[in-house]
């Protein structure tokens, strides 16, 4: 039996409504990810998750392969048992973070050698430890090593990276052949911004036939509506029956605009990390509690949300904790914009089975305050740690 | 009607089980109010404390007053609505944070002019503003101002500073009787470590008729034998029928010992500091969870612990996330560190009720790891800002 399986339910345009069924449970998509780098989505427990209606999390091969050690993740239960989630959870590859976050690298056809960003320590990385790490994480969504081409890249650096990028990832579905078929194996695209290298990456990649297919490479500083117009090519290119995922992206209305080009799953550190430096997301747009404004404002932050932050207090207070650099406020803002983030995408999901997807889109970006794609470079993507 | 009423429902030698009745909830005594210094128990929010089996909480008029400021949480409900707490709160009356926290004191018949620490602005605490403050917090149980002298101090310094808080006490009780009638005002009794000072302390102070007694100036620095001594003594001469604070204090077998000398409520920042700091409390002595011991330890922190941290998690992957430096690590300590004390004095209260409190403080010194009073300087009362 495949270890996931997709159900496609219903289209609007390009955007669809379906489902993945995984053993640990079903995520209903368009879904979103919270970000648990190193196996916590900062300041949020398990429960904390649930009841803001999380059905999958994301983690961090590059993290938890270097602090705890996948050895002793696997020795404790998994990434499960570990940190105490019981849903699915999905894996990136780390080869986005040793291409942003360590120093001295030395790409080879081998793998990568790197340093870590921790204590400086030597490690390497290559397509098959790369799986095997996540193997010993026990997560049910894993992802092969790629290279992450530093932006902007001339046409033919983006192709010789490319080709590797391949070539790794024939590595990567043969290593993840040898493990007990309990975990699926998605492809990630590459190709810049490069329509023809995009195609020629799709082609490659789902000629391997796998269980779901990542669109990796955008959100790292590239204009807005140049990511939009490549996740929408790579979408159409992408079979019908196994989900996309758009990696790393975004912001409310990036979600909202990718799920009307066929995209099926995300994540981003943006929820927590803007939540911790006091932007707060709501349908009205972001609002910064810092702001004098807020003072003495006894609303909660969102009219109607259910997250704990807007059931039992005001603005004012969250601010005062802000201020006063309170713990609470980190989870309480963090609780909050997760919530808003998993709420959205519900949202999407009742526009698109009502077949109303299209005046959801337009409503949403109206009110959010984003009139049209302004063009400014978007860097959404990044690991918290 | 009296706003608090104090019933004691059984003694075992100087040891008293009792109970605080509010119009927002009874107190059952002995018990230990968590502190929410700046209006939030750090990293806990009131489902936590309630979780915990927290009765009552304390705040601190000094750090309110400054940030956000009083007027401002009248405005919005008082603390308890601003906080989100319907429980009864416990305010200080400030005069420690200003004798601990600022500088460029300035002590008058009059009351003390001071340096905010937090911008260096100047304010002027009179017993009067002091007492208007905390009815503008609008808490259950209110502080006089009394002068804190920094130790060690001679007898003719304390004897001249016990003047001047008895002064202060009587025009406190005064300002006191032209609120609404709805607020406790507990005495603060001095006089360092002198037993004739502190004899005279209690006459003057209990000759007013307060509604409960703290006993202050302990847990500064001076040994904890003395400590316990001084203890003794004032919870003996105090009258029965009142509930006795024996402020600051402190560390988990301290307050079995001070439990055994007659005293009723307790507060102190240790359980949370010391969470922050990777101190865990159990029923065998306190660990240190960064230690390599517990990097692979699947237990929990302590078995059969009710708290969230113990129900979900190992010591390994809470280990982890204080490693990492991950919120949601303090936020679990700090909760399991709070329900252990809340927990500890739940059971003093059942060995109490029981008839068995001798055997209790035996058993809980014998294997918490405490033989005797060590002598040792103490200083568990501090503020957490």
């Amino acid at each position: 039996m495949a270890p996931i399986r997709f159900e496609l339910i219903r289209t609007d345009g390009a955007a669809r409504l379906g489902r993945i069924r995984t053993r640990r449970g079903d995520i209903e998509t368009p879904a979103f990810m919270p970000v648990a780098t190193q196996g916590s989505v900062k300041s949020l427990s398990p429960s904390d998750l649930r009841a803001a209606g999380a059905q999958i999390i994301l983690a961090n091969t590059y993290h938890l392969s270097l602090r705890p050690g996948h050895g002793l993740v696997r020795e404790l239960g998994g990434l499960h048992g570990f940190m105490g989630w019981d849903g699915p959870i999905l894996t990136d590859s780390g080869g986005f973070q040793v291409f942003s976050l360590t120093k001295l690298r030395k790409v080879s056809e081998e793998g990568v050698e790197f340093r870590s960003h921790l204590d400086g320590s030597l490690h390497f990385l290559s397509p098959e430890t790369c799986v095997e790490i996540q193997q010993a994480l026990g997560v049910d969504i894993i992802h092969p090593l790629d290279e992450c081409l530093a932006q902007p890249a001339t046409p033919t650096d983006t192709e010789r990276s490319l080709a590797l990028t391949l070539r790794w990832l024939a590595r990567s579905v043969a290593a993840h052949r040898k493990g007990d078929g309990s975990q699926a194996l998605f492809g990630i695209v590459q190709g810049g911004i490069h329509e023809d290298l995009r195609r020629r990456a799709v082609e490659a990649t789902v000629a391997l036939g796998l269980d779901g297919y990542a669109i990796g490479g955008l959100a790292v500083g590239e204009p807005t509506e140049r990511m939009y117009d490549i996740t929408a090519l790579v979408a159409h290119l992408l079979p019908r029956d196994h989900p996309r995922y758009l990696m790393g992206v975004g912001k409310p209305h990036d979600l909202v605009e990718a799920v009307a080009r066929g995209v099926d799953l995300f994540d981003c550190v943006m929820p927590t990390r803007n939540a911790r430096n006091g932007q707060v997301f709501t349908a009205d747009g972001p609002l910064t509690i810092s702001h004098s404004r807020y003072a003495r404002d006894p609303a909660p932050l969102e009219a109607g949300c259910p997250c704990e932050g807007c059931r039992g207090f005001s603005r004012a207070y969250l601010r005062h904790l802000f201020m006063a650099r309170e713990l609470l406020a980190y989870r309480l803002l963090s609780l909050h914009n997760v919530t808003f983030y998993l709420g959205l995408m519900a949202a999407m999901r009742r526009a698109l089975a009502a077949g109303g997807f299209r005046a959801f889109r337009s409503r949403f970006l109206d009110r959010y305050g984003v009139e049209s794609h302004d063009g400014s470079p978007d860097s959404t993507r990044d690991t918290e740690a």
